[in-house]
């Protein structure tokens, strides 16, 4: 990630290899920018501080929601998932997104399975 | 602005009725996400703590900035103005976009201009 770069959200999409793997690709105060390619199911999780906001660019996105209605974005749709709520991200297909989220924000917050990506792999180090 | 609504964009930005108005349609975090239309230039100003992200959602953006060569966008692409940067927007032609920048961020950082939009009116108040 350059900081001072332009960023190409559909190119940056394209260069992503696999799913559930988000990547930084710009940062803005203390927030991330990601983007991400989604399919299938991530894991039910919550991130106590931080809120996190998901922006569709193609595909359907499901993000089921604990004690609510779960939430359908299409692309050009964004949705906040407040801080502290348990959530669970759907893709019957796949989907591609943009995440901001702050830069201490863990993939999959207090649970760890086998598709969590460190901050460092998403930074690509 | 309701924070745990879905946010479409284009449906946003259709209800922009003036130009360098932002409105702010999320909050993620300490970010506001505004979307706003942009036609003419704005104003050579610059923000002394807080970087400013844009996205181009149409239309070609051109970014001038002090000490270095001017970003010129298109949609889909995002860049992120560094904290203390004085810039100065030109939208040569319609351009919407989205914004990601600190709550406390003023719209035209310590210049104050006839376009200057307080929070307040960002917010819709």
């Amino acid at each position: 990630m350059e900081q001072q770069d332009v960023v190409g959200i559909a190119a940056a999409l394209d260069g992503l290899t696999e799913h559930w793997s988000p990547k930084v690709v710009a940062r803005v105060n203390d927030q991330y920018v990601k983007v991400a390619k989604l399919l299938g199911e991530l894991v039910w999780h919550a991130h106590d501080d931080e809120d996190e906001l998901f922006l569709v660019v193609s595909g359907r996105l499901r993000i089921q929601l604990e004690g609510r209605d779960e939430v359908r974005l299409g692309p050009g749709e964004l949705f906040v998932v407040p801080r502290g709520v348990r959530h669970n991200p759907i893709a019957e297909e796949e989907v591609r997104i943009v995440l901001v989220e702050t830069v201490t924000t863990a993939h999959t917050g207090s649970v760890v399975v086998e598709r969590t990506r460190s901050i460092e792999e998403q930074l690509g180090r």
